[in-house]
């Protein structure tokens, strides 16, 4: 088995939720598996000296229509959140205990049920109830993902996941790493499938 | 005819080095020609509250990195510049003389022979005596071009084509607008085919 793609993304992330629906299949085709990290966007801006592509006059307008018509492009169904962005800590202190105590496809699953659910319908992961309910849709137990949401052993799962991001040089999202090679952005498909079919070019 | 595609860029811009290079043979497949417009990207920044993407801690590393990957996948030979970003006024006013007073294709040519010079060659365009040397390679006057890029009449018109610029919402370069869609970056390259070859989608 190959080394795994590497797919560093935010709950809060919309280039993150469209690239999560085509990376699985296409590693797939190439012999590999995805490895999700969660993370806060908000941990690697702030190292970066970044914000949102919503924050910047100009930037937001476009960014704001690139999000849709990129999902089009893709054929994917999106619409965006009624309040974005989002601070997503909660989810992601989901996915790292799914990650460790259940292993790395249920932490993906969240991680696609998540994104989805924010991108298609709308919902607040950041409101704990509103993640409760998806936590039960998913098969989860809800109030045991809020209790793992407020555990500081969750908490100081994600900061070191943010950390070690940081320390890879992560400052963005999706941020996807093949064989050592990053690849920042949904729009980098074309290289990564070119990286994936014949190494290094 | 179809209405034209139109390319703003920056003579400094590595990303719009290399969409030079394949946008205009993709537009004419298309029965479309390409309209260059050369701003400066100092002046969208400015309003957009944007940096170089070589300026910020992280994004810097990553960036150098994928100006060189991106035109290693186009098939395009570049090298960093010496020094890099460099301001690039004098080309620009350059570039709007050409447009004005010999017509588009002579202003697309001299846009051609800077990015080329600057990102193959480390062309320092910013040094008068470099750029008079080009302008002569070019088959310009090189003392008549030191003459255009000091005078107040086009000194001018480059001030009107980045404020234009600006009320179109650009905030980066390559910037480019198709039947009033915009694309930001040589990596909306997918998405300028499809819409060239389909219309909206």
């Amino acid at each position: 088995m190959k080394p795994p793609v590497i797919f560093y993304f935010d709950f809060s992330s919309p280039y993150s939720y469209i690239a999560n629906e085509w990376l699985g299949a296409l590693a797939a085709r190439h012999g590999r598996r995805v490895q999700h990290q969660a993370i806060l966007l908000g941990a690697t801006f702030q190292v970066a000296e970044l914000k949102s592509p919503v924050s910047y006059p100009l930037k937001r307008e476009y960014s704001l229509r690139d999000f849709e018509r990129s999902a089009r492009f893709e054929g994917l169904p999106y619409a965006l959140p009624p309040v974005f962005p989002i601070p997503t800590q909660n989810a992601a202190r989901v996915f790292w205990w799914l990650s460790e105590t259940r292993g790395e496809q249920a932490a993906a699953a969240w991680a696609t049920a998540g994104l989805r659910a924010l991108f298609t319908a709308g919902v607040p992961l950041n409101e704990p109830d509103a993640l409760k309910a998806l936590a039960l849709r998913s098969g989860l137990d809800g109030s045991e993902c809020e209790r793992v949401w407020n555990d500081p052993q969750w908490k100081a799962r994600l900061k070191r996941a943010n950390d070690e991001a940081i320390g890879a040089g992560v400052f963005g999202a999706p941020f996807i790493v093949i064989d050592g090679e990053p690849f920042w952005g949904n729009d980098r498909r074309p290289q990564i499938e070119r990286w994936l079919a014949q190494g290094p070019f």
